[in-house]
C-alpha cells in the first residue's frame, strides 16, 4: 500500500530540485534495481507490482518491497512504459579520489541524458572508472541518465568539477587529450595508461577555456573519401571509439 | 500562411500509417533541412518561422518557404523544442543495388529510433553506405530517426528486407560477422573489405534465425578484469566500435 501523500513525495523526485534537496534518486526497472541492490548504494524503499513479485518471488521477498498497483507505479515512475520495479536510493555522500595512474574521462557540457548514461555504460565496459563532468553537464541522478547506464551507475564514479581548474592541475603529470577535427589520427596515436580524454558538448564541441588545457589533439578519421559525409559523430559514439583505442591491449 | 486544414494534414505525418500512405516524411531543424535541400530527395514544402528567415535570408528565400508563426511551428513539429525550419519531403521510390564489393551493416530488430539514427550517422562517417534493416526495425522515416542522423539520412541507403534470406544469399560470396559474447577479439580480427556486420536488438541481441546465418562470431572485449562490469554495450556504440575497426586503414 502506498498513500497519496507518499506518491506525491516520490513524484517530486522527478525534478532535480527535489533530488538535490532530499539527497535521494529513483532507479527504475528490473536490471537497474537488481544492480542497485548488489551495490553499496543505500536503498530507502523498493516498490513492486504484483507481476514483479510473481516473477521474482525469492529475490524480491528478501528486500521487503512495497506492493503497488500498475496504476500507482505509472504515477511514481518517470518512464513512458512504467516498470514493474522502482527503488528510491540515497545519493552518494562522497566519492573516492581519482587515482593518478588510471585513465579518466572529462565531459565538457554533455547535455543529453541518454548520451551521459551511454558514456557511463561504455566507460564501465572499457574500465574507465572515473568520469569528471563540468558543472553544466546533465545531472548524474537524472532518471534518464540512470536508466541509460543499464546499471553501470553503480560501478562508475562520476565527479562534478570545474574542468579548466581540474585539467590544469592534472596536466602537470599527465596528458589531456581532446577530440578535434584535424588532430592526430587515433589509429596510430600511442595512448598512455593514465591519459585524460575530454569529450565536448553535442553541438559545440569542447569549449575554448577547456580546449586551452588540452595537451594533445586527436581525431577519429572518417573513412569516406571524395563525397560529403557526416560532419561529426554523436558524442557517446566518439567517446566509445576513443575509449576502445585508449584501453586496448 | 498555413491553414488549419494543412496543419492537421502535416500532423498526420507524425504517424507511420500516414507516412506510409502518403509517401511523405518530415525533416526538422536547420542542419537537417539544409542537407535535405542539398540532396536528391524531392522536397514538397518548407515551413520557416520569422526567425529562420531573418537568420538565413539568402539561402532560404531561394526555396520559397511558407512563413509560419512559432505557435504554428510547434503544432506541425514533432519536437519538444520546435525548430525554426521544417520540411516535407518525398520518400525514396527506389534504392540502388547493394554492391558486392562494399561493406554492409545488417540491423536485426533495432527498435530505438535514436539508436537507428545514430547508427546511420556513424555509418556515414565510416563510409558504410548500405544498411539492411529487418522488417521489425524502427522505420527509417520516423522523425526521431531522421533527427538523430544529423543529415546523414541523405547519404546512406537504408533497405528493409528479411535478414535470414538476404544474409543466406550474400554468404555465398562474403562473410557474415555477428557480435556475440565469446567470439573472436575484434582487436586482432582481420576484416575483409566486403564483410557484412550484423547488429542485434537492444535487449535480445541477434535472433536465433539470423544467428544461424553468421559465419564469423566477433567480440568487443571488455577491458575490466576481476570486477563486475557492464553486461553489454549500447547497440549504436557496439556498431560504431566495430565499424571503426572494419573500415580502418
Amino acid at each position: 500500500m502506498i498513500s497519496k501523500n507518499r506518491i506525491s513525495q516520490i513524484r517530486k523526485l522527478h525534478a532535480k530540485k527535489f533530488r538535490d534537496e532530499s539527497g535521494l534518486f529513483l532507479v527504475e526497472g528490473y536490471k537497474s534495481v537488481e544492480m542497485l541492490c548488489a551495490s553499496d548504494f543505500e536503498v530507502e524503499e523498493i516498490f513492486a507490482t504484483e507481476n514483479a513479485l510473481t516473477d521474482n518471488a525469492v529475490w524480491l521477498s528478501s528486500l521487503s518491497p512495497t506492493l503497488v498497483t500498475a496504476e500507482e507505479m505509472s504515477r511514481i515512475s518517470t518512464m513512458q512504459t512504467p516498470p514493474e520495479l522502482l527503488a528510491i536510493a540515497l545519493q552518494r555522500q562522497s566519492l573516492p579520489d581519482i587515482p593518478a595512474e588510471q585513465p579518466v574521462l572529462a565531459l565538457d557540457h554533455i547535455s543529453d541524458p541518454g548520451n551521459l548514461g551511454t558514456i557511463i555504460r561504455t566507460a564501465d565496459w572499457f574500465d574507465i572508472q572515473h568520469i569528471v563532468c563540468s558543472p553544466d553537464c546533465v545531472e548524474f541522478y537524472n532518471p534518464k541518465v540512470i536508466q541509460a547506464t543499464m546499471g553501470s551507475f553503480t560501478h562508475i564514479h562520476v565527479h562534478y568539477r570545474s574542468l579548466p581548474e581540474f585539467l590544469k592541475q592534472e596536466s602537470t603529470y599527465r596528458r589531456i587529450l581532446g577530440t578535434f577535427l584535424g588532430g592526430e589520427d587515433i589509429r596510430r596515436f600511442e595512448f598512455n595508461r593514465n591519459d585524460i580524454l575530454v569529450i565536448g558538448n553535442e553541438s559545440n564541441g569542447i569549449s575554448a577555456e577547456v580546449a586551452s588545457t588540452v595537451t594533445r589533439r586527436i581525431t577519429i578519421p572518417t573513412a569516406a573519401q571524395g563525397r560529403d559525409t557526416a560532419e561529426s559523430l554523436n558524442a557517446a559514439v566518439a567517446a566509445a571509439v576513443v575509449m576502445f583505442r585508449m584501453t586496448g591491449c
